[in-house]
C-alpha cells in the first residue's frame, strides 16, 4: 500500500510505504516494485503519460529499464522485505538527454531520522545511509521498429517528455561510460573488482524463455523477469558448488547490477554464463557472481549482471517472521 | 499507481487505479495486485493490522487465500490488461465467520456508468456488468502450528479482526460447500460443468517448486505463484495438443477458479493432472482445464484449479498495442 506522495520538488516524490506480499519475497517483485516507482517518478517529474506514451507518430513508446543497480544497507536489502514493513521512499530523476532519465530511490525504515530536501546525489553515491537502500534506475526511451518483434527497439522519445528542468546528474556518477563497457566487456568486471579474487570454475547453464512467467503487458520481456532468470542461474552454480536452497533463501544481496541490452521474442532460447569473484581478507564471504545472458542461437549479448553477495546472515526467514 | 481509496461505506473501498508494468502481463502479477487489495479492504474494514498481523499468543497470522475465483467481461480479462489501462476498482468484506472473510472485488474501465452505492453481491453473482471483470477472495486465517515447516499450518485469528459489522454474504452464493467439494473430489468439476463434454485424454506433468520465484515475503509458497504453477501446467497440456505458444499468449480466460489447500517447503516436487471438457454448441471453442496440484512424493492434495478459455480473441499482444 502506498500512501500519496508528497513532491520536496518538481523532480521529486516522497511516499510512506507499507509493504504488501506483492512487494517482497525471494523472487523479483521488489524490483518490479522499484521500477513501477521510476515510471510514476518521471509522470510526475517530466509531465509525460509514461505508462500510455506514444512517439510523434503513433507508435507506442515504452520507458525501457538498460540499466539497474541496487545497494543494500545493513537494515534493508532487497530479499529481506517482508510484509507489513513500513517504509519511506524518496524518489528523484535526473537530467539525462532527451530519450533517456536517471531516477534515484532511497528506501528507508520508516521513522529514520533523515533530511526533508530533495535526495541528494552525492548521499546515494558518495555517503549512503547505512541503513538505507539505494536504487539507480537509467531508462530509455524505445519502441519496437518491426510490429510484432522485439529483437530490434529503437531509441525515441514522446514528444512530451520535459527533462530541461530537471536538475544534473555529476559527471562522475553518470551510469552511461561504466555501462557502456559492460556491454561491450560482456562483464561489469573486465578488470577485477577490488579486494576480490576469481574463484573456482566458471559455470554456464541454459535457459528457455518462460512464456508463463517472463512477458510484461506489452509482450516485451519483463525487465523484472531478467532478475528472476539471473537469479536462477545464481541458484544453478550455487547448487552445482553444494549449496542448499535455504543458503540461497537466505542471501544477502549487498550490490546487484543488470544492465538490459537485448529483448527477445516468446520461445527464445539463452546461454547464461557465471564467474565467481571470492572477497579478500577485508571481505571475508563476500562473492560476485559476475553473469552474461546471450541468445543461445545467435550469440547476441542480451543482458550481463553483477550481484554481490554477502556471508549468510542467519536470518531465519523461514521461521517466525521476527529477524526479517 | 492506486490512488487513495474512497470508501462507500464500512466495509467498502474504492479506488481509481492507473495500471503499471508490475500490475499486468501474461504471468501472475494481476492475481497478486488483487491479493493485495483484498488485504487492504481486510485492513480497512476489520480495524486489523493484516499485513503485520499476530496471534492471541504472539505467532505471526497470516490472511491467507483459501479460494480464489475471477470472471472476465468482455472488455476486461486477466491476462488483458496493460500499462496504461485507467481502471475503477470497488471492493467489499463480507462476513464470514470469526477466523475467515470473503472479499469482492469489480475491476471496471474507467468511465464506465457505474451505480455509486458499496458493491452488490447481487450484482457480483447475479447480474455482472458485461464489461466488468468480478474477483471473489475467501481468506482463512493461519498459523504456522510447528516453526520452520510449511506443512501444517493452522486457522487462528488475530484477537483484533472486527467482523460482526460487516455485511453477511447470501447464503447462495456462500462459496464454503463448492470448495468444500472440491477439496473431495480434487476438481471444481466432480459434476460435468453444464454445457461441456470432456475432451480428449488427460494430461499429466511434474513441476519443481521454484525456489527463486515461488515463495512469498514469509517464506511461505506465495498464492499467486499457484497462479502461475497451473498456467504452467496448462501451457504445457496445449503444447503436447501442438499448440504454439503465441495462442497461449492471446488466451482469453473467462472464469479461473482455484482452491488452495495446502503449502509446501522449499525443494517440494508437485504432480500436476489436467482434463480437459469442451465446450457444445452453446459454446463452440470454449474449454476447461480443470486441473490437481499434488505433492509428489504423498500425494497430498495442495490445490485445484479451474481454467476456463474462450476462443482466441485474436488480440495482437506483440503488436501496436492498440488492441488490448
Amino acid at each position: 500500500m502506498t500512501l500519496p506522495g508528497h513532491r520536496p520538488d518538481t523532480s521529486s516524490l516522497r511516499r510512506e510505504v507499507l509493504i504488501s506480499p506483492g512487494m517482497c519475497g525471494a523472487g523479483s517483485l521488489v524490483f518490479g516494485q522499484i521500477g513501477d516507482w521510476t515510471w510514476e517518478a518521471v509522470a510526475a517529474a517530466c509531465g509525460t503519460n509514461v505508462h500510455a506514451a506514444r512517439t510523434a507518430d503513433g507508435r507506442p513508446a515504452y520507458l525501457s529499464f538498460y540499466y539497474y543497480r541496487v545497494r543494500a544497507g545493513r537494515t534493508l536489502h532487497p530479499h529481506g522485505l517482508s510484509f507489513g514493513d513500513e517504509l519511506r521512499v524518496d524518489s528523484r530523476v535526473f537530467q539525462f538527454g532527451g530519450r533517456s532519465a536517471v531516477t534515484l530511490h532511497r528506501l528507508a525504515p520508516a521513522g529514520l531520522d533523515l533530511p526533508d530536501g530533495p535526495l541528494d546525489a552525492a548521499e546515494v553515491y558518495e555517503r549512503p545511509h547505512p541503513d538505507c537502500l539505494y536504487a539507480e534506475n537509467f531508462n530509455r526511451w524505445i519502441a519496437r521498429s518491426r510490429s510484432g518483434s522485439n529483437e530490434s527497439l529503437a531509441q525515441t522519445a514522446p514528444p512530451d517528455f520535459a527533462h530541461r528542468h530537471l536538475p544534473r546528474l555529476p559527471n562522475a556518477h553518470s551510469p552511461r561510460s561504466p555501462v557502456g563497457r559492460a556491454r561491450e566487456a560482456g562483464s561489469f568486471h573486465s578488470a577485477p573488482p577490488p579486494g576480490f579474487a576469481p574463484a573456482g570454475p566458471g559455470f554456464s547453464c541454459g535457459y528457455e524463455l518462460d512464456t508463463v512467467r517472463d512477458l510484461n503487458g506489452a509482450g516485451l520481456v519483463y525487465f523484472a523477469a531478467y532478475f528472476a532468470i539471473f537469479d536462477t542461474a545464481l541458484l544453478r552454480s550455487w547448487r552445482a558448488l553444494g549449496r542448499a536452497d535455504e543458503q540461497f533463501l537466505r542471501r544477502r544481496v549487498v550490490d546487484e547490477r543488470i544492465g538490459f541490452f537485448g529483448n527477445a521474442d516468446p520461445g527464445a532460447a539463452f546461454r547464461i554464463e557465471v564467474r565467481r569473484w571470492r572477497g579478500g581478507p577485508e571481505r571475508p564471504g563476500a562473492e560476485i557472481a559476475d553473469m552474461a545472458l546471450r541468445d543461445a542461437a545467435s550469440g547476441r549479448l542480451l543482458a550481463v549482471a553483477s550481484i554481490e553477495t554477502a556471508p549468510d546472515g542467519g536470518e531465519d526467514r523461514n521461521g517466525d517472521g521476527q529477524e526479517r
